[in-house]
């Protein structure tokens, strides 16, 4: 099942750079400023860009889900409050309507009010319009650094990890949902410990669950990996328990949607079931996510509030190939009984215990607690989190 | 979520009893004797019949799914060669076909030849045509009931195992797959017991698991539990570990492809990980299936091989609207990149120690053990398995 050649594993030539994938990008041709956003809800099938030359057709790509994932939505916002002051638009119009295109989209508030406050900052220092513009933009593209360091450093903290997890190399990893580029200014959170590991040449396979319902791992994270030439296989979420049984899985890396006080972890539905056979198999099952993530005022697990999305994301399937068909009941193909109830949980919750190690920009948590987390939230935690064998807090 | 009423749970009015699922049946009209099978590819969006005169017909609609299921194929291969010899076609030449229509079904075959040995049988002790072709088809109306037969045991037998695991009653029932009349001459395995759960007014909810790749779960089971009336939701794979987190399941009800000498359990992927979730939260994991499951030439899982299927399954959504759009490569819509590779075994393997009982039409076996096994392959098995803790071998 595995092809392995010379103890090391198939690598990028470094003349063969991967290319990025292309979620999101400003541009300033001629004709006047625009972003440019890949349609997501069109892969594998179709790459689709959609050119936003003022903040509605922006703002009509967020809530089609075309641009999607927290840290992408904070860049939309973000860039979208550019466009709407570089273009001369009304800024505090353009930044009300971007940042309640999607209401629960915290990421998506947070980039608008950055450059919000950025572009109202220049004007109150006597800069004129264009320079306030330039000022939102310089905004917009700070986050979008920010971003990209804070991956990187996730992705060289977690390669470490891995390192002292898995001293053979060559590792066989399952990842769950997508989070690599697509939802990210730069190379994403648990994809981008792959990535690295892919090109340190240590990435024997990548096993991609294809994450029901809406199987962003089929369709996202099996595009990102063909574009990267890494050796991936795609599965269905339940198939997970057989590589666990036979020994094909050397490690669990997923991402994390919010952490609880407690190191507890929310994350894509059917996360907590490898967690549960990562225990069972003896595997490591570590999250990685950078430290907004966690957070303080959820104290632990049972207080995460779950998002109970709608049932026809279940009950009926939306093509790629068909925009908007999964928008609504009855826009997609039905596979259960008319008026089948449904359970569609948008994620779920794994307790501290289950997890080897968080993986976060300012270093590694093994073991998981609550104080560890503590300390890395207030900053300090690039020293010690509290000693584990061959595993302790990683350095920033 | 759930709906308590009193204590009791919606169990059908006696008066409204259930309309069979009409997935197979023989038609003896002024035309001539056919067989009427319910067009499975097509389910849940349409009830298309399938009406076949002869033979051909009949190959045709096993070949391409309509008809599916092991228990079912036995049937339908014993009423082939009764429709054959009724019908004055070349019995020796149909029973070929039939055999063959699908080569590892092996219930496929020993259905054709339980009907042309009764078919020669009669030949051969002087009956003419017509009475030859009454004695294949009395031998395919027997093999219907002992399959009727053996369900309203296992159902029993699953109900009085129910009712000492649970004694609080009010069942909430996970299942997986389609174990019920879709694909049995009666009730089928783990379905036949949840429905006499609910008849006896002790559903309080299936949990049906959608099954991917394939989706039998929401298809399948999910029409069958509605025409039933029971209280059902369909989930994703991946959400059940949510439901067993929540306190939400109190028995895994599942069946079985092939059970090894040892014990343990071949089934549908996916199988696996619920065992191992129902181990991680203490909750009963109930395998039910005939005797004849059971394969003492197979020592053990790992002896047991596992069908690898086409990675198309995953890589390609086949509508059910669709007739034929899973069957080859290409014919359904792309939901992973072109060329991706896929992990698509048709089943995993639970072992004996994650399996709380085996249900079978000749009691129950708990704990799960070789012997316990043997004694019930050698027909003993209505006494005694060896003691457990308020769940012992139940009579036949």
């Amino acid at each position: 099942m595995v092809d392995q050649t010379e103890g090391r594993f198939a690598a990028p030539a470094p003349d063969d750079a991967p290319v990025p994938v292309p979620a999101f990008r400003w541009e300033e041709p001629p004709e006047g400023p625009m972003v440019v956003v890949l349609d997501q809800t069109r892969l594998p099938v179709d790459e689709v860009e959609l050119v936003c030359t003022d903040v509605p057709a922006l703002v009509d790509a967020i809530r089609s889900l075309a641009v999607r994932g927290a840290p992408l939505l904070g860049l939309a916002g973000a860039y979208g409050v550019a466009l709407a002051a570089a273009r001369g638009y009304d800024v505090t119009e353009a930044a009300e309507h971007l940042a309640h295109a999607r209401p629960t989209a915290v990421n998506l508030e947070y980039g608008v009010r950055r450059a919000e406050r950025a572009y109202r900052a220049a004007l109150r220092d006597g800069a004129d319009l264009e320079r306030a513009a330039a000022a939102a933009l310089a905004e917009a593209r700070a986050l979008h650094r920010e971003d990209a360091e804070a991956s990187e450093r996730m992705a060289a903290h977690g390669l470490g990890l891995l390192g002292e997890l898995l001293p053979g190399g060559g590792y066989r990893i399952l990842t769950h949902c997508n989070t690599g580029a697509l939802v990210s200014g730069g190379g994403g959170t648990a994809f981008g410990v792959v990535r690295a590991a892919h090109r340190a040449g240590e990435l024997r396979r990548l096993w991609v669950d294809e994450t029901r319902p809406l199987l962003q791992g089929a369709r996202l994270t099996a595009y990102e990996a063909a574009r990267e030439g890494m050796a991936y296989t795609v599965l269905t979420d339940g198939a997970a328990g057989s590589l666990f049984a036979a020994g094909e899985v050397d490690a669990v890396l997923v991402g994390a949607d919010r952490i609880a006080a407690d190191g507890s972890v929310a994350n894509k539905i059917g996360t907590y079931p490898l967690a549960v056979l990562a225990r069972y198999h003896h595997v490591p099952f570590v999250v990685v996510a950078p430290v907004t993530t966690v957070d303080a005022g959820t104290a632990d697990g049972a207080s995460i509030e779950v998002e109970q999305r709608p049932g026809h994301e279940i009950t009926e399937f939306a093509p790629p190939t068909v925009p908007g068909a999964g928008a609504e009941p009855g826009g997609g193909i039905p596979v259960a009984p008319l008026g089948a109830r449904a359970y569609n949980p948008a994620f779920d919750v794994t307790p501290a215990e289950l997890v080897t190690a968080i993986v976060t920009e300012r270093g590694v948590v093994s073991p998981v607690t609550g104080d560890a987390l503590a300390e890395l939230w207030a900053g300090s935690a690039s020293t010690s989190a509290g000693p584990r064998s061959g595993n302790g807090m990683m350095g920033s």
